[in-house]
């Protein structure tokens, strides 16, 4: 996809209005950063999404009702990490209601205005006297030139900060669309999650925010995987606060901006990957000839999330036959004389290993050397229909189980 | 469950009228046995369940049309290990069809009374003038004394052969229920496969043998993860010959029959998981207080299945985030507030975590200790109902990325 413009050191403050700040409070051990504002000088039309889980953290239970009762002036975000929030009942919740209004009272504006993220440990109530005293430290430093240091607050277990924005043209003018992600590829609920806060100054109707929002998350956020846990604090924010004076009403300016939307979520979605620890292998899963883009994903994220694919990315062994067993389990029906697949380390993929159900000759060391690339690309073709998928993942690695293993000990 | 009598050494030949033999054709790069022959002096009524992957190995196809036409004349079952004969296509398909004649031309009966089991990789072709030789060698071979050389010519990594039978006191007589069974956890679809066969000398209708062992199958073989991955070549055959002269038709008798039939399947599969390679922990998941039992068993499954808890469990970290946020992203509806956890290293457990939705003050010395026990107990009450599942899992260990990452390197 071609974009117009992709901005140097881009974040959720390159949009028109939007400002931010980070500061430190004290919820990592590290010591690092931990608290961050976004803020709109102007009111934003909001679209969300949030975790599917049963399990849901106590600031997805309160943007849920703000947003069910305001999605057209919402100002502020307030974030932080360390601590998720999640599992702590009643007492969760009330702590999110007091980060609301704080924020509101230190951004001038009403606690339904402000929305809360947390991310981090779950299981442990937040110190509030901590997180009040960065709420008001944050407020007095906010600024356009803070969209990155906004991003490296909310980093957990990341290695680096995720952020980016481009500028779409329209017909009537030029909008902004940036945004900052955080996430070591869910590798760690306990100290993660997925958060994601997406900016631009366009005008949009809020419905018409939703409806580009939830199927340009479908294809990226809902589109990696580096072991298929979820948790219960998994949100991506869109505030479009208008700031640009553009429009975006007519069918081909939406169509434009859905463009830019779904490659800025793309590109945060793949930062999110690539950052996963433990991850050393970089891998594209596209399904192709399935009879639906569902069918299709199914199969892709099963590959995606087998735990024997995975092992043999990490060993860069070529072991087509737990790729064809993990699409297998995937609950799409297929016939497997159908089946066919190519393994390469670009578009279009060099290697076919499988020919409709047939095992074809090749080279071992063609194959392994392929899987030894740090990234590379499984393509399997269903044989029954148009539609396809895509899933981005990584492998599984000793790293994995040593982080995940030994983390709190 | 208290059995009759579960017999010292027991095997697939402890029923009356069936025997065994097991030779090394050279199938396996170990030069361990790898064919065995499984043989029943009486025709024998068969049930059997199948892989539920899209993908299928030769003998599931021609296993399913065998049986399809006869479930009352089997007389024998020739397994081979080494080579699944699995994403193998047409040529796959003849050479276990050559099998089946091959035995039953050995055996001196059709190839119509002949199953055929097959695990090891994926993707290669069996050479069948080695299998024809094993076939010859170990039809000269047959004896009541084999049935654990039978075990182990089927196994693949697995460290131990599995085999058991038991006694059942009926009312019009004494049956005897045996059963072997490989797979090292499902760990290795490229070089395992969960394979069981268990024989009876009880005299039961076609259809009843089915129906008692379908449930007897989805509370073990079902039951069991390692990584959740399946393979196309999952099979567990139940061959009663009525050589005990002991029918099994009222009702009770069906229900003791039943009883002990779970029991050789719970205790094949709990062997499965005990000898997963890279296990170092056994632990029983058990979700009680669901709606229905399939709400449970998805819960349990999710659970037992997540790298997150799987890496904890390796860790011997008790971070119940991570259980509850598994729990939630099962795709079973239920309410955060109402979930309790327990944990302990023996039923029932003993130490409550979480009661209501709200985290419980404990010692975290006291929930470490039991984790880091070799076997212990999760459980999780939903608060709903009165639904109930248990599964048994193992760890995510540093040995099963070895395994799997560096096998065929």
């Amino acid at each position: 996809m071609e974009i117009e413009k992709l901005l140097q050191d881009g974040s959720c403050t390159s949009p028109a209005g939007f400002v931010a700040a980070a500061t430190t409070c004290g919820l990592k051990a590290s010591g690092n950063s931990d608290l961050a504002l976004v803020y709109s000088e102007r009111n934003c039309r909001t679209a969300a999404v949030f975790t599917q889980n049963q399990v849901v953290a106590a600031p997805v239970i309160v943007n849920r009702e703000t947003l069910a009762g305001n999605r057209t002036t919402i100002r502020g975000i307030v974030a932080n990490a360390g601590i998720a929030n999640a599992c702590t009942g009643a007492e969760g919740v009330a702590n999110t209601r007091r980060m609301q209004k704080m924020a509101a009272f230190n951004l001038g504006c009403g606690p339904e205005q402000i929305l809360v993220l947390s991310t981090g440990i779950i299981g442990i109530q937040l110190p509030m006297n901590r997180v009040q005293a960065g709420i008001e430290a944050a407020a007095g430093e906010l600024s356009r030139a803070n969209g990155r240091v906004a991003a490296e607050a909310i980093m957990t277990t990341d290695t680096r900060p995720k952020h980016l924005a481009i500028q779409v043209e329209l017909e009537s003018g030029t909008v902004t669309i940036g945004g900052m992600a955080k996430g070591a590829g869910m590798i760690h609920p306990n100290m993660a999650t997925m958060l994601a806060v997406i900016t631009t100054d366009a005008l949009l109707a809020p419905n018409q925010l939703q409806a580009v929002l939830q199927p340009a998350v479908n294809r990226s956020f809902n589109r990696i995987s580096v072991d298929g846990d979820t948790s219960p604090s998994d949100t991506v924010l869109l505030l479009a606060n208008g700031a640009s004076g553009v429009a975006v009403a007519d069918k081909q300016s939406i169509a434009l901006f859905a463009r830019g939307l779904n490659y800025v979520c793309a590109e945060l979605s793949q930062m999110i990957v690539r950052d996963g620890e433990g991850a050393t292998k970089f891998v594209t899963i596209q399904v192709s000839g399935a009879r639906t883009e569902a069918d299709a994903h199914a199969v892709a994220r099963t590959i995606a999330t087998s735990p024997l694919v995975k092992t043999a990315f990490a060993g860069s062994d070529p072991n087509w036959g737990r790729i064809l067993a993990a699409a297998g389990r995937a609950g799409v029906a297929f016939d497997q004389n159908q089946v066919s697949l190519w393994i390469g380390a670009g578009v279009p993929t060099e290697l076919q290993l499988v020919a409709q159900g047939t095992p074809l000759v090749y080279q071992e060391a063609d194959a392994a050397a392929i899987f030894a690339q740090p990234a590379f690309m499984i393509q399997l073709d269903l044989g029954l229909g148009r539609a396809t998928a895509t899933m981005w993942t990584t492998d599984l690695s000793h790293d994995y189980v040593s982080i995940n293993a030994d983390y709190r000990t």
